[in-house]
């Protein structure tokens, strides 16, 4: 008690208002709205299935994509949300074209492949070049021009799945900056082992931004059965040939948007809780893990709290428009928001299945928040880590500046089995795991939306953007 | 004991040696044999990864085929086969084209489908229609002519995965049947759910034989959640509109072959025990559990024996060239050596999963030949079954003139999430298992081989075609 008074005592007065009573009077609350949701939530899975059935591939910046947020719109608008509406922005877009991979020698075969986002293209017939394989990114670093210039680099180091997605920054580097260096090299193209943990001919895509000054080659994944076969293909020794086909292609600036939707608080000196997920999905799947649950867990959760009476502090969702290929959504959204007064955030953008983890991120003098939404959430199997919340790829500028916010993060053990594939979509949705996720934001909303102390900044303010 | 004197007594003089010192010898070596198979067997998995890393797909009658059978004669001779070479045969040859579908109206998007042999083809740019869906093939048979006629036909009954893979043969009906029955009534074409366990978007091919004097129409597989994906789609009620791009082509006869080895016996009079699987694979993936490990589980077991020193039998190991496409193979073999005296057959051809039942199928008198088997078998889990040998997909029709044969039935319950689709590739294969089924083949062979009894015919004998 005497380590909360003396935090208290660091606070400005309404935060001194029954620091005790009114949260135990909200525990009760949230203990009610959670296990409620955990119960009989069906409006997640209604925006999951609806979202990826009537839309299905929504490529940020396409016609998919802004039909997905008039789709938003109607249904957000349908659950009773206030001040629904579209936030539109300008961004480039690149399409795929066709993709083939075949063995030409020695042993003649297709192999499935899809080009990553930015990918440069061959000639439509295809470009042939001998394979040179690299068994990591490290060693393509290390070797010489002279090994891969004229030739198709395939890079085969492959992650593992583990709970918590860690292997995806390692092992996702061969993605994210390997076609750079293969083309600083004067590689023809390419092609690397799918960022996955699967074992299906489904190649999982995703986004690579070219280094500056590099020129575009073709950049593609092999699924990681193929991956494994190539190897196996160039252990025998011979001079591996290649026919390589992707013919994707930019097609200049156009239209993509963020759709927010509002549950109105009774005090806006309080501050705004801003949460949400991306709307956009890449291209091959449905996008139903990636991130239909996303935004449809974050949008359940705020309805029930809206259903339950008003909160104290406006929840603002917003499904960021263009998350995959590279966050315009979120800069749109910094830039036109940075200076609203956002105390605090969180982002839903790992799947659908369990929420296991909580990850505070409050400045010290919340450490109480923090406690109570810890208790709320360990009913559901959900530990508090020691791991500051990161805010998610389109949230996470607001906590680089100082926002408060905490990370639910799920369980990603089969998450990067359909990640960027053809394979996400909705039959891989598991609607208890869905549930147990809108229970823990539900109750993580409860909490942090009616708190009474002031939610403060985790570090001195930085002018926004 | 008198029970088995009263059999013996009904035998010829031969059956008559030793009719218990014989076999009670033979069982320790069969033991031994059957304990090092499935300690160390290497060579199924050897055979296994070459011929679906090397070759990969192998359509009966196509090029590929035809490396196939090299690399078979090739890996067979290197094993110390004897006579080993190949027998060809003219056969029809359908091949796959572009392959497309999307919705055009009302939700736009692409689902995976894949065309079923021998479909007929679209045009070009596609073929739009209204989608007309049933929930099962009898649906479709019941219904009016008026309510299919310029339709694209959708058949959405979906099996289950069993041990014994028997819901293959229910719902495989849609598959065989489904397309003729359509294009009667006058369908534009047909999609059928994918017959598959799966929920991946690798649509399961499979033949199909057109009935007599049907037109052919395009007719393809939908992946499992594409299928699930198109029924939701039409739960809404309204006008759906499919774009169907299918071009597959027939490129008239060509050659296909089989591949023939020998284990050399040391009684010619005792007859041949027949043994094998096929050696084409659909086009979609490697074939590696249908039927790389077929041909892969019964050389090794061959070799086993021949090993261990000449059997009393010649053990033919016969790797058929055309199974998936409709028997060619088989028939082809059946036409030149139906008058040889085939004593005992039994095929590999359900993946590479473990023996857990022994069909028999012996002549009453035989009765303590399938105890021994039993009896040799039942260490590796594997129980006999009342249910009769029907000798699979190649043998079958050896099994119906009365040829002696077993059936080890595989575990099918993963089978039909790889079967005929791009999914079956070699890191489906357990060797685990895979050496359990060489121990289980090596064990029967072992007993058959040499059993010291004639075996005899399970019916009176007919005329070989």
């Amino acid at each position: 008690m005497n380590k909360q008074l003396l935090r208290a005592a660091a606070l400005p007065l309404f935060a001194l208002i029954a620091p005790d009573a009114a949260p135990a009077q909200n525990a009760d609350r949230t203990e009610r709205l959670r296990d409620a949701a955990l119960e009989d939530d069906e409006v997640a899975y209604d925006i999951v299935e609806g979202l990826t059935t009537e839309i299905g591939p929504r490529l940020a910046g396409t016609a998919q994509e802004a039909r997905a947020r008039e789709w938003g719109v109607r249904k957000l608008k349908s659950l009773g949300f206030s001040n629904v509406h579209i936030e539109t922005y300008q961004m480039p877009v690149w399409v795929r074209g066709e993709e083939r991979a075949e063995i030409v020698a020695p042993f003649p075969q297709r192999l499935a492949v899809t080009a990553l986002g930015n990918s440069g293209a061959t000639p439509a017939a295809g470009l042939d070049a001998e394979v040179v394989g690299f068994d990591s990114l490290a060693d393509l670093e290390a070797a010489p021009a002279a090994a891969v210039r004229g030739k198709i680099v395939f890079v085969s180091h492959g992650m593992t799945a583990t709970q918590d997605g860690s292997q995806y920054g390692y092992y996702g580097a061969a993605r994210r900056t390997g076609p750079s260096v293969a083309s600083r090299k004067g590689a023809a193209a390419i092609v690397i082992r799918s960022i996955g943990t699967d074992h299906h001919r489904n190649p999982h895509t995703g986004v690579q931004i070219w280094s500056e000054g590099v020129s575009p080659i073709p950049a593609g994944a092999l699924s990681v059965p193929d991956a494994e076969q190539l190897q196996r293909i160039l252990k025998r020794g011979k001079k591996v040939t290649m026919r390589l086909t992707l013919t994707p292609r930019n097609i200049g600036m156009q239209e993509g948007g963020n759709v927010v939707a509002e549950v109105p608080g009774t005090d806006a000196k309080a501050g705004i809780v801003l949460i949400g997920g991306h709307l956009d999905s890449w291209d091959l799947g449905t996008g139903a893990i990636d991130n239909a649950a996303g935004v449809a867990i974050t949008a359940a959760a705020a309805k029930r709290i809206m259903d339950a009476g008003r909160p104290r502090r406006t929840i603002r969702v917003v499904w960021f428009g263009a998350e995959e290929v590279g966050g315009n959504g979120d800069q749109a959204y910094r830039a036109a928001h940075g200076k609203e007064k956002i105390v605090f955030v969180s982002e839903s953008d790992f799947g659908a299945d369990r929420v296991w983890r909580m990850d505070p991120g409050f400045a010290p003098v919340n450490a109480a928040l923090a406690d109570r939404v810890a208790a709320a959430l360990a009913p559901l199997g959900i530990a508090r880590s020691t791991q500051a919340a990161s805010g998610g790829a389109d949230l996470g500028e607001w906590v680089q500046t100082g926002v408060a916010a905490i990370d639910l993060q799920q369980d990603g053990t089969r998450y990067f089995d359909y990640h960027h594939t053809p394979d996400d979509t909705l039959d891989k949705v598991d609607p208890e795991q869905l549930r147990q996720n809108v229970a823990a934001w539900t109750a993580m909303l409860s909490v942090v939306a009616n708190a009474p102390e002031e939610i403060v900044p985790t570090k001195p303010a930085v002018p926004a953007p």
